[in-house]
């Protein structure tokens, strides 16, 4: 086990990598302590959650919303927890992003931590204190940014994630070797999704070389007030079509990319092979790069996007492969793009 | 027009006292801004909303609950507020509490600030970045710490308040003269009601006391770690009958430091003479001191106060008029205690 220490604001965020969910008694005391997880890392777990008192909630992103904070409130209420009980979401991230809110609303505030489940939540959604849940159509519109006390990687949760899990999480990796991480972008061409799988080791590292890039990025810019928008590379229409089509984020994603590339080529002189490789590894990785929508559909839900300013968008454009910039779109201009880049 | 600035945290907090509705438009930007009231206030001062957004909740302490909060992020999405809208909630305490929260967690946090228009609202509830709403019995269970941009005061607004929401707020005051200030308590003892109604520079002087009052105390202590407890007295057992009884805060709050003293003469030295004069105060100023209720009942809600840790609760018990101090009482001994001190 490594244990990192990160200064986010004035707060310290430990991360414990390559550590067992067993450790967690080192850490926090039982009798304090609620675990917040979901129905599917509850059943393949159950052994790990006995003698912890445990919050479940139903799995999936359609249960990302304030009903499912209002039965975490009231569960915590019949469970008596004060304000110095600690919480831990154990789970991807819809646990993840809905512990830290109801942990952070609940008396006002009580202490978190997270025991990430999946790809995606190690490597992006356990990272960076961002947590909330959709209203509708609309992702993440409703939250706050409050980091966790600490985040213990435990690797061996990943044996029993779903293939489409895998490829889910490998999303987020390839968009922080695009906006951040050339070298990353080469390992990630040379190796195979099956390749990672198979090897503890290179997991391991790929995880970690990925916490570190973003939580490069949110230390010195926590309230996204610059940098950070750059991690929204592909989640402008990603979370559009996401919501609109009830596709996993990682998938919402890589179609966001893929149309953030276009649009890249033809507003910021994007090269057109650097796209190609783009969609080529996406492809690799199990990743669709298109979608059949309604373009009306997709702009109606981009004008509610938090990164809309008046009647601009911020939109994360490439100038190269690890090298990512932020250009306003007026709204105007981006309606008329849709249909060529989507 | 005096300002004053605050600096809490690390946040400037200004305050525009004797200051006019209208100076809103000095300080905001029209176009970008959306009010926040109530059906009341909405009503009383009509021509004050023309040509502003503005989102109009129910009136009353039984609408302070996450439901409202989801109409009003239903109506924010409607109202295509982003991250730049600024959010101002003119109102009781009802309204600053909500009107905070929401902007809070609105798109991770909108910028807002308050127009008081009651008593209670300008010398406590808009003071000190406290929101949140009340889950069922429970008072404030959910919300968090967040200061607001500017507090404007506009004493105009007093003129339509009804009679008992006068007698409602002058529990506070009262409350900051027992627990900080004892000048402040024998000029509440010279005057009446009444005088303060009549002369609005008495009045005017009144409110700015018991602003700063609060001030100085959460400026040092934002988080509560400490002397920001001592806001709480009269407020454990008031919460408590509150809800139970659906009464007025200030009459809650009335009841509860009633029962206080009588606790603090038990158990804290605290003597029967000042006792007296506390009780008369409060009889001067309308307010009730006793009320016929269940003490098993009280007794269950106290359990789940935010005060509470495991089975203790920090109880707030005064040594003398204008000083308070913070004592930890077994829930044992409290329960004990419960029916002779009510």
């Amino acid at each position: 086990m490594t244990v990192v220490e990160n200064t986010f604001s004035e707060k310290n965020v430990a991360y414990y990598f390559d550590a067992s969910f067993s450790y967690l008694d080192e850490i926090v005391e039982r009798d304090n302590t609620i675990l917040i997880t979901d129905e599917n890392v509850f059943e393949l777990h159950q052994q790990k959650f006995d003698d912890w008192k445990t919050i479940v909630i139903k799995a999936g992103e359609e249960h990302k919303h304030q009903a499912t904070v209002d039965f975490i409130i009231n569960r915590l209420i019949e469970l008596e927890a004060d304000r110095k009980t600690f919480i831990v979401g154990v789970g991807g991230g819809v646990v993840t992003d809905i512990t830290g809110y109801a942990a952070s609303v609940y008396m006002r505030g009580l202490k978190f931590a997270f025991v990430p489940s999946t790809i995606l939540a190690m490597v992006d959604a356990a990272i960076g204190g961002k947590n909330g849940v959709d209203v509708g159509l609309y992702k993440n519109l409703v939250g706050l940014i409050k980091q966790p006390e600490f985040i213990l990687f435990d690797y061996s949760l990943l044996q029993t994630l779903p293939n489409e899990q895998w490829v889910n999480g490998f999303a987020e990796v390839i968009k922080h070797a695009c906006i951040k991480d050339a070298m990353l972008f080469s390992v990630l061409e040379k190796y195979s999704l099956n390749d990672f799988r198979k090897d503890p080791l290179l997991l391991a590292e790929l995880i970690e070389i990925n916490v570190t890039i973003k939580t490069a990025i949110v230390v010195i810019d926590e309230f996204e007030q610059a940098d950070r928008k750059l991690l929204n590379f592909g989640h402008t229409i990603g979370h559009a079509v996401e919501n609109l089509h009830h596709i996993l984020h990682g998938h919402a994603v890589s179609i966001g990319m893929v149309a953030a590339c276009n649009l890249s080529e033809q507003i910021n002189g994007f090269h057109f092979e650097e796209a190609i490789r783009i969609v080529k590894l996406l492809t690799k990785y199990h990743l669709p790069v298109d979608i059949e929508t309604e373009y009306e559909k997709v702009f109606e839900v981009l004008k509610m996007d938090k990164k809309r300013i008046k009647n601009e968008v911020n939109f994360i454009l490439l100038n190269k492969i690890g090298e990512a910039v932020i250009k306003s779109v007026k709204l105007d201009d981006l309606h008329k793009h849709l249909k060529e880049i989507l």
